[in-house]
């Protein structure tokens, strides 16, 4: 339940903006700075966040990394330096936010869900991952660094000389980083897709008592997919149709195919909750089914037994006049009478497919 | 239900703006007033309702808070005072109003729902506090005095010297009000989380009939509670986008934060609310599961038994002509059958997988 | 089902603004009328439609209230007199309407429906009342007489010397008679919720087969109650945004009163309509439950006395070399190995909770 | 199935516009033409398909009513008259369209479906109703002959010298075969209804096996009602709110009545789904009841007889040494035993409200 | 599962507009070129994709179509020639996108899906068709070569003198393309109708595990092919009022024609899809039902017997003083009793209905 509903009851009476990490506290935080333009790329790490002034007004594209949110003291340098507003730090520390769109007039402030799959506690995680976009800065918070690397493929493109990516503005970038989370989201998918598969497979050959704590499982997951994704298309679809100067017509072409993508991801885990729902049906009918076949194995035994049962009782009696008992074939007879109501209560339940 | 519906058959046929408190009755009203703006703080509990009538005019941020309603000439004084519309006295009265806001030009009131919950009855409860945000007063009316401390860190801010609020308007002392009682949310919420953690748990090791009913019981509370938070959305939104000059670009920037907590305890109470639904399937099927395993039981025991008791009640027969009850090795050669008859069908049910 | 549609088959291929009244038929009409303006009031009961023509053209609100619509040639006079198009006639007659406004321009044509319980078939019925509100006149239709006291409080606060209603328009008149239709739904609101209470009762403490019919019956009232209440949210919201010069701000403000009424009604049913479904789920879920406690019982019984009978048809059979029959202390032996095998099923059981 | 889906499969990749008949292939075409306004009506029945152009330009109202549309050419000539694109004619050939309205500019085409009720298959049967409204003239298009009597009170009317048709334009002779054709819905509910009414005593009476059955197939016929009248709604909504000078203000308000129809016939077959949803509940309520009572009388009687069997069977061993058949008392007092433990487990069950 | 989702996990962190062919690989690209206007028509395959160049400023309509998607560089040299953006190519090659319609100014991107039955797996397959179409041309792209001839009747159209189709331009070839992929639809849709009967035939006659199974895959079917319809219908709304260009006014006409087409695809699926679910609700009654007819089965045989054996048990005790073993009518007389106690169960039995 943590994940689906992590607490703020420990922020309450505070001032608005007052600076409160919510998520879990890990490492140190640790800031990369790749400031490109044309042909030149600059790329560092910085030890203290009061260098991040230097970044300010360069005419090339600054993109400031920041991983882990528990130094409070270097977000609130940051946000000074680039004059952010105390609602969006207090929003980059809350890590339990869903997915939004905020336009500041000089910067539009994004937050996303990156999301992964532990596979240890067969759960999809996800983490908050804010974004600044500014005329010519994109400033990235991401809760934790060891996922830090997510970003790398746009690092990597940005150190190739040539690439698109050097020869397009902070926006390009801003949509980049966007289009690399939502990409993320396919694997996450797939991997649910082959748990699905799995529970199918096993719904059909040998339904049992976990099944029905995995389709639970699927399902909360699903829950959770859901709370993380569906604000995602209105806020990439407001990016798109946004009037704000800071996203250029160019970029918009780009954010539309981001669009696409979410609309993919919204599809997928809407069918997959679908069939999730199916699976559940599925599994109480065979639930159903075979309670009715042990029912069936009873009654069959229980209605050739008793009639049997039975008549051996009757001549279990101690009557002194009982004249079958004295016949030299009362007892073959019986036995015959015996295995002839036997073999038709077998043949009448073949015909009634009991059998 | 007497929750889930407060009756309104008593006011039935009166003229509107008749004065007819809905709620319990209670102890006595209590008026406090604050007054604040700039470095300047008074702060005072008024005796008589007519001494309102000094802070009408003031320059300064006047916060008056009346706790019990009950008190009807309390409440017409104010209203008398502060130009209120007698529909809008009768709203504050009938405490069973949904949440709302409504312009009337010169003010804005607005209803809220402040939750807590009743650990001793295990349920949420609600208390409608109302708000009256003028150009430069904010009347704030709550049912009952014991909950009044609710807005006590308010007032700490207040008293602070050189706070935020001190140098905001009215509009801000509102959104301060609303933004406290929706964080109070939270707190309820984190205890339905642990409510819905014990009942899953307990529907894993061990579904019993109060299981059941605690499910029941957790749905209920989840439609009073949106029943409370649904409408709050429409409200904040509308103050947030609202043309009234009473709200400020400042403070719409604020109400805009307050509006994505209120969508996050939404989305907390949908996916709970799903949680509950799912738990409710998982129930059932456990309840079918073990009958399964109930009957599985009984047609093993009969399936094994019945043959065997047949074949002693055959030996048991009086025929005079039976020629296995002579042989020396008779008995044993039926204990060895009926033994091999046992076995195979363990063998067989054990094949079936139904031990 | 006759409640959920009356038929209209009989219209068929009529030329439209025929008047068949739909309804069923009662007692004769009845036609009173209420005069006033200012100080004076004036009331009587009039003997011939034809009456109304004077007053027509008068300064002074008039409200004109006919029970019992059989009379055609009554709604005739009345329509001729104040110019009503003969689809609203025909919409008077025909009480199987759903809650409509209609404006004609010169009037506004409104159709509602007034509920009350029925104790004795435990049932909501609902009557139509129709209202015609003009410039300086209100005609209200009720379908039958018995009922006509539903507006007498009106009637009481018009006699009233300085009532506020003596000093409004027609339009105010109008609200005022919606107002008190509407205020009734809540006394059939508290019945149900006192029902839904009973039944709620019932299934924790003795769900029987009358209770499955008791809720299937709340469900069918439910659908009823929506059916007459939902389309009313549209009307009074209508209404109150109407262009008409026939409503006036003041009382804009008044029906927004009862537009909030309106929608804590349609609020209210909703959460009776939910928790009903809810009990549904509880009811099956006891019958499961109770189906497996029987099941217990059977299976319990069956697996501690079928190896005993089996045990003792062993010692019943007559093999003549049986050496355990011929044991001084065989038969107290195989009396202790009874008494320990059905002892330590029931210890079994007991660890299994199935006792 | 083939009601719910007619296939178009045998027109794939033929050029639109290619007239081919969809529905079923019947007797002859008919055509008849009525021409009135103000004193004069004249009606006829055409031979051929090319007399329709005396009728193209003249001043009165035309309607042309062709019954049955297997024969093209007369299709084509008519739409070579009167102007009509190719892809109308089409679409009335195709009579598994859904209700909908096109504007043309100089022509209005409507689609509808005319519904009846089958007693001898126990359905819902539609029959496509093709409407063509100009600015002197209607076309009505019916699959067949045999239900073409539906319009017959319109012709009535007609012919009805000074009757309100005659004074009015062809927008109202149109509005009043939309209107017949949607009264005759209400006999169709009726008979749904009066079928939902003996299912319904049916399930509290007697449920059994058919009953499903019945409540699938009404599920079915309520499926295909949908599916014709949801779209009327909106067909009659543009038509009213229509810009298109062929329907003039006055038929406006006329089409406005008929939009409350529809929107009843809608609600009415709402709360038909509802109820028939419920039903499906009752079903499985009861079958699950009556598992129950069977389960009991079962475990009843085997709790009652198993314990006495095995007792019988204790005393018919053959132990040599068993004191309490010596006993002169002792048949007796088992017998005696045995119908205590009877009587004990009877009023055990009693209590447990069993019996 | 594959079929619900296609991964694209090997796609992530590539720059956007990266070509990368998501479908299966099958045989060779094949680019077929037909070029026409009025009286002319030219028809060749292409064998470089070099070749497209002399089609781009014609003044006639060029129709280019190309099979198979895994030449990267064909799209590529098309791309170029036509002044495609990167990102349209990057979607022809991404087979997993839901329809949707793009407008780029200089021409407008489709993405429909080609849907067919696979007989041998009994699933709905799929395949995607982009097209492109300028001001005069057409591109269509498909992923496989196998069912290139579903575009072979509009081949025919165009060869033929004197078609519609030779006197329009290029918008109304694709709305022919379209109309064409949409047609198939219903060959698709009548296949599943006739398996839901097969199936609801089944139901009714003998239901059995496999019935369960092919429910389940028959709503699986539904989910795929409503994913592939629904998006369609915005599609085709937003090109038939799209204010593009390329887009006129005659051919929007038609496009109102596929629109509807479209809507009676997505009704029809709705439909399919209410009645599986119906049909999971008989299955899960009539497993009820059969597991309450074993269950009465089992408990007459066992009502029946147990009082019987029991009897019988009785007069197999070995008292030395039992009386009626003495009397000479002794066995006749309980041969009489127990006869008679059968019969009379019998009878209880059939009055209760359970025989």
């Amino acid at each position: 339940m943590s994940r689906l509903f992590k607490g703020r009851s420990d922020r309450i009476g505070l001032p608005p903006g007052s600076l409160v990490h919510v998520g879990e506290k890990r490492s140190e935080a640790e800031i990369t700075v790749i400031d490109y333009g044309g042909a030149q790329v600059q790329e560092r790490k910085l030890k203290k966040a009061e260098e991040v002034y230097q970044y300010r007004d360069r005419p090339t594209v600054t993109w400031i990394n920041v991983d882990g949110l528990h130094q409070i003291e270097v977000l609130e340098e940051i946000g000074k330096c680039f004059g952010l507003h105390r609602l969006v730090l207090e929003d980059i520390l809350n890590t339990d936010h869903r997915p939004k769109v905020e336009d500041f007039g000089k910067y539009i402030y994004i937050v996303l869900k990156m999301l992964s799959y532990d596979n240890a506690n067969n759960e999809v995680v996800s983490e908050q991952v804010s974004l600044v976009l500014g005329s010519n800065f994109v400033l990235s918070f991401q809760e934790d660094i060891t996922s830090g690397d997510v970003f790398n493929p746009i690092r990597e493109r940005i150190r190739t000389d040539g690439s698109q990516i050097r020869t397009m503005g902070a926006d390009y970038l801003a949509y980049s980083l966007m289009d690399i989370v939502i990409d993320n989201y396919f694997v996450v998918l797939e991997t649910l897709g082959e748990r699905i598969d799995d529970i199918e497979e096993e719904l059909v050959t040998n339904p049992a008592s976990q099944t029905l704590q995995g389709i639970h499982n699927l399902k909360k997951e699903m829950l959770y997919l859901r709370k993380s994704v569906w604000p995602l298309r209105e806020v990439i679809y407001s990016l798109e149709r946004s009037e704000s100067q800071l996203v250029t017509k160019t970029t918009a072409v780009y954010l539309r195919d981001v669009y696409d993508h979410t609309i993919q991801v919204i599809d997928t885990i809407e069918t997959f909750r679908d069939t999730v729902s199916g699976m559940l049906d599925i599994y109480l009918s065979s639930v159903s089914n075979r309670l009715n076949s042990v029912m069936k194995v009873l009654t069959v035994i229980a209605t050739i037994f008793m009639p049997l049962t039975f008549l051996a009782g009757v001549y279990g009696m101690n009557f002194r006049h009982m004249p079958e008992l004295e016949w030299t074939w009362g007892y073959p007879v019986v036995l015959l009478v015996m295995f002839s109501v036997g073999i038709s209560m077998l043949v009448y339940f073949r015909k009634k497919k009991w059998l």
